[in-house]
């Protein structure tokens, strides 16, 4: 985690990419290339041209401490960004990713996406059935799962309309908030699925299960056997407490790196089945119609992706000088393995610091140092997976998939699982702006 | 993280050590030998045996979706335990372990220990000065850090009087958050100290630093210099999201590993000193006195440690039959290498499992399986870590330290870094008790 901090000597100092990239070993060699790289920027002030006065805070007593606590009143910007349905009622909350830093996202702002709010579930009268071709169809309620052997383990969760907006024919001015909020990251504690399959038994035909959630419109969708024995897990805890509201109290399906919406929330019926459901969510929400008119199933796996967070837009960049890039790559199939960046559209690329522990099917934050000289400049970020997947470009994206006539929906085609790169232009004004490369 | 499950034989399912505690390998090896070992005490329930009805929230529109989300309003137990000083104000929160699972605390409920409530601190005012044995002092903005390069990592933070009670001569009833609920662990982000120190640069002759706050009190610590090089931050934000009021916001010295009071929270200031400063924290707060009247300043590091948290003091047993025993464990020195529980009040021991990734100077959480057969039982866990400490016995922490007339205070002595194990009583009839074994 952390790093002994050794000299670096002057050949470390030299950028190894176009338009002022550092080598990301400069993060690792420490303090004295940096300093060298920022010095004659100030970022800090002579403490001699200024004096540390005593703030009003320090003359008066401080607010009481909460039972539960809360973020600082100040900090108003860094909250969810909601959109409602046409139907009125909230269907999406996008996680503020420019306003945070680290890998595990604040529980507060974890994303949500639903049709009919928070069901206001009471955990002691809550059960969850597993039926269908099973040996002995079981009822569990909270109590009797928490005495079961349980995992901890940290995953990112991705709606598969998550970075729909690039789908479009003119990149959207908006912050990464808007473009790519509908992905977030936690720790998850709870029972594997398979521990409960054991109990019940597996009829041998049973080849899905299908996960029913408990709120008003019972948000049903189909599960491949082989994922529910691999890694499923009956979620009760996120963040160390009880799992939120927003995220399916008191318990959901966790399946690590598929589509979000078949994390079923509010979990409360397992049914193992020889065919999948041919759910709503399966064959109207999240299918795609292809450019040749087929229409694309069961797209469970949330590829490798990345995006650049620090700069990105609704930054002003404060006069030229050191920056850190920093951003989030992550793949459902495992471990991130590699991030290159570019700060010249493209041109060149260095490998960006991978911050440890670089951990499967969850948020891997990712720096390099920057040296900004003021003039234009694009940057974008490419990530690599353990299973040798890249990043496709944009370009790739489409031929494959369509191109929106206009800012997508999630129910316009295309609109899923876009996971090409994002470039944020810097203008010699200091915007930063969304652009294709 | 999450574990191929492949079939046991029966081997697998011998108890490991006395009292029903089975081998960690168990839980690794899968379903199979757990559903064995549950089998013949239904924690779940036949469906046959009862049905699925249709809740009151299945047929309601739920409640609306918050810009910023909180635990469900049925969670009232899981909060901070508050405790007033003499002069009224909060003088401290306890993390409520008893109630949660996994390895990160949750924000909300993160240990606070202070003097004068929560600075309304305007973090577009706020300033860090660094001044003293340097080359050039120089100050600090909040917009000016978040330019430099950062690391993540996730670390635990503990006050030198948590555990304390177990310094009485009789044990204590209460919960694991009255007894252990000042330590917590987060994932924290921010700029290394040294990246900052390699640009005021360093007079020889510095030795120390003084890190002081800007809350009323302006709390003191004097650190080591070689800390402050090694793995001292400046936090600025936690799990995520910008630093929390009762954990500093918006800016902490964060000491991996020491002792919770020297982590300064509102840091406004930093000095380099050739001398600590005997500060009213470090010769009086913090100090401790020894049986034999020497006073022991300086005491740095949490050790060792390790407590159970499930089942615990305010748990009652349902009944015999399978129950997975989990805790913490953590160490101030690096790594935990190695867990061993008791549920014979220490006559024999088996291994427990670690939850990956095990992290240095971070909560690592451990679980193992456990059939009570209803009879008496006492549940002790024991910690070692990389550097090859192991946890203490009460009675050798007790002929170094002394121990308590009455219960202790964090004025009284000795009051701090009681490390030693902590052992349960499982009563007949089900009731979890504090015991000294």
């Amino acid at each position: 985690m952390s790093t002994k901090h050794t000299k670096l000597t002057v050949k470390d100092l030299q950028p190894a990419a176009g338009n002022g990239l550092f080598d990301r070993r400069a993060l690792f060699k420490g303090g004295a290339a940096l300093a060298a790289a920022m010095s004659g920027y100030s970022l800090s002030k002579s403490a001699a041209a200024e004096t540390l006065e005593d703030a009003e805070w320090m003359i008066t007593q401080g607010r009481e401490v909460p039972a539960y606590g809360a973020p600082s009143p100040m900090e108003t910007e860094a909250v969810g960004l909601l959109k409602r349905r046409s139907s009125g009622v909230i269907g999406q909350r996008r996680t503020p990713h420019h306003l945070l830093n680290g890998t595990v996202t604040p529980s507060g702002v974890h994303f949500y996406v639903g049709h009919a709010g928070l069901p206001n579930v009471d955990p002691d009268q809550h059960k969850l059935l597993i039926h269908g071709l099973v040996r002995q169809p079981l009822i569990f309620t909270l109590d009797s799962l928490t005495r079961y052997p349980m995992e901890t383990r940290m995953a990112f969760v991705e709606c598969g309309g998550n970075s729909a907006p690039f789908f479009s024919p003119e990149p959207i001015q908006d912050t990464v908030q808007a473009l790519h909020g509908m992905s977030s990251c936690s720790e998850w504690t709870g029972v594997m699925l398979s521990t409960l399959l054991e109990e019940t038994g597996i009829d041998p035909r049973a080849k899905w299960y299908i996960s029913e959630g408990c709120e008003s419109i019972a948000h049903t969708r189909s599960v491949p056997l082989y994922k529910g024995l691999d890694d499923a897990m009956i979620a009760l805890y996120q963040n160390g407490e009880r799992i939120r509201p927003e995220q399916g109290y008191p318990m959901r399906m966790l399946l690590p790196g598929w589509e979000g919406n078949m994390n079923v929330k509010w979990l409360r019926r397992i049914e193992l089945t020889e065919m999948p459901g041919m759910t709503t969510g399966e064959v109207r929400s999240y299918a795609d119609v292809l450019p040749n008119n087929d229409v694309m199933l069961f797209n469970f796996i949330n590829e490798v992706k990345s995006f650049i967070t620090h700069p990105s837009p609704g930054f002003m960049m404060n006069g030229p000088g050191f920056y850190e890039v920093s951003g989030i790559a992550y793949s459902g199939r495992g471990r991130v393995s590699k991030v290159m960046v570019s700060a010249d559209g493209c041109q060149t690329w260095a490998e960006a610091a991978l911050q440890e522990p670089v951990l499967p099917k969850a948020f891997t934050r990712f720096r390099l140092p920057w040296r900004w000289d003021g003039g234009p400049a694009v940057l974008q970020s490419r990530a690599w997976d353990e299973a040798d997947h890249a990043q496709p470009t944009r370009a790739e994206i489409l031929a494959w998939r369509g191109q929106s006539e206009k800012v997508p929906a999630v129910t316009s085609f295309p609109s899923h699982h876009y996971n090409g790169p994002t470039s944020w232009s810097i203008e010699p004004d200091g915007e930063v702006n969304n652009v294709y490369v």
